[in-house]
């Protein structure tokens, strides 16, 4: 049960307001989704929140579903419920098929371990990122 | 500094030395990696570990790049040091730029926020990906 | 569901008799809370976390309010629903408003992020604490 | 060592200049941290980042200080080294000593520790916050 | 609600048949537990998570119950529900007795809070493990 | 570098040089690691830190080597640098061979991939531990 009230669309005004229109015309929805809603209560947080993160997923050097495949990996490798069923639904209407989510979540799992051997060991790099001069 | 002895090239025999020589050949490394040497210490742990890494990484539904993206992903999200070195040379090597390591970590940093968001106000699913019948 | 059984106020004797009624003096409530209850299963492991617990978050060079605000920043980042429920209530009952709890989420939201940023880019201390000589 | 070119000071120009000068102006250094150095390599990023966390550390229900030992809390449950030193320092130059930094990790070390109590027995909450209607 | 299906064993073939029937086997259970019903969507995924468990897993330097005991404290320290309950029952089956289990869970307490304190301070190591020559 | 003055044994006096005393006679060692003499700045956080610990980890239902097992589990888990040195080191001295390390990083490994598994298809608990009545 949510620890807010969940601002309904029908009360929302001004500034609120045009981040759920927003909301709902950019990702094509007829709803806006509780995640929203629950950060309408502090309207700043709300739009901050919203601008940055059509800045940050709009296609770019990485397209658009790439990055909903990272949004996946980030919110399996923390455990956020809310998160996961959100961003494999996303994917489902992206294109991805149950073998594509398999192969990421597969991908997720391996790595999950080989962090904890690479820590476990105290392995140091033994390759640095080529860095510009 | 590592907890264990990494295990020299030259003194590598049997399974282990089919491990190695797989993974310079498969990668087109001229070394082996600091942490396939620390798992030579436990062979089956490294046999069962690469044999895996190959399998899960090979191109599929989703290609390579992608699933080096996610390893990435995976490696920030946990703060894994050696791996995020490591994650990011690999990608280099797979030609992604600056700008698209620059998007990679920009999505990482919003998701890792979000989850929170919706883990703080304890926000239930709105949305259920479809599920085959 | 519980993985174990949380001991009845009616069943406690003893030392956990005692802490339980400690407890609900202590923070003025008129039932002991479940994760008490659960912890009374070994009496040892309920005393101390108990007496600790009273002695860390009493008024000190921080305030107990303060302390709270450490408290649920802590369990969001962890994603501990039972801990965000009842530190959310117990920052409600000492005053804090449905704001300073949007601005509390908005800080851990913004520093789970800014922690992942200074993870994948590998950044190095620029700025040391001082240390007493 | 970073795994990206960090921008120095003396080459900003335009949108990373004008973010440079106002961490600066805003937070009353003489250089510019690494983070922002590093997240200039991505102008966007470093741009909603830093107005992000002006607006979100700004004093308003919660003050500055309090922000400040919420950000440490956070960093220091995700074992993120650049943050801890970057926050313990913050706080020295807001007046926090010794025995307050002591008092806060105190506060962190036992609710990781309660956190995973909650979760090893499952409990469910027992006190649900109270939500405006 | 899972987000795939779960396979029901009267539709699994080949290969999924063949894993299903060795879990059965192997564990001495009557029916497959969900997750590798989750799994066999992805036959290899399933396949080569089994096999990998069922080595690792095996009585050798240490035994089968302290490899749970292992499983346990890592599924709580992520806050695994259905790990928890999972290993939680495989213990119990082991004979782990609910004080054995409450002293698993003090330890893994007692170091959650150990781990946060050492990155709090930024502690460096004092004793190095002995490393072969 | 310690964020804090670790306070040096030959200061010591009163609760401090008490414990200094008790975990050096405990634990059979000559000098006090860093961790208790980081500790040491906040004395009512380093005794009831040390006093738990020496409860927690005495022999019980489970014996001591199972608990640094356990122990260093959750610090692989967690990425803690210095309690993985201390924690290997510990285990060492109790006799614990690198063929035994090597299982327990083998498990660790393990479970932090299937706790990602169960989490990202989030799949509900099919077996539930026997709770008494």
């Amino acid at each position: 049960m949510p620890t807010v009230r969940l601002v309904p669309e029908s009360e929302a005004t001004g500034k609120v307001r045009e981040v759920f229109d927003d909301i709902k015309r950019t990702r094509g929805l007829d709803r806006v989704p509780n995640i929203w809603r629950a950060l309408a209560t502090n309207p700043t947080h709300l739009e901050t929140s919203w601008e940055r993160l059509k800045l940050i997923m709009a296609d770019g050097a990485l397209d658009r579903r790439t990055k909903e495949i990272i949004a996946l990996a980030v919110s399996i490798t923390n455990g956020c419920d809310y998160c996961i069923n959100s961003h494999t639904a996303a994917l489902q209407r992206l294109g991805l098929t149950t073998e594509g989510l398999g192969e990421l979540i597969a991908v997720v799992d391996l790595f999950n371990a080989m962090n904890r051997v690479a820590e476990a060991y105290q392995i140091e790099p033994d390759v640095r990122p080529k860095v510009d001069p």
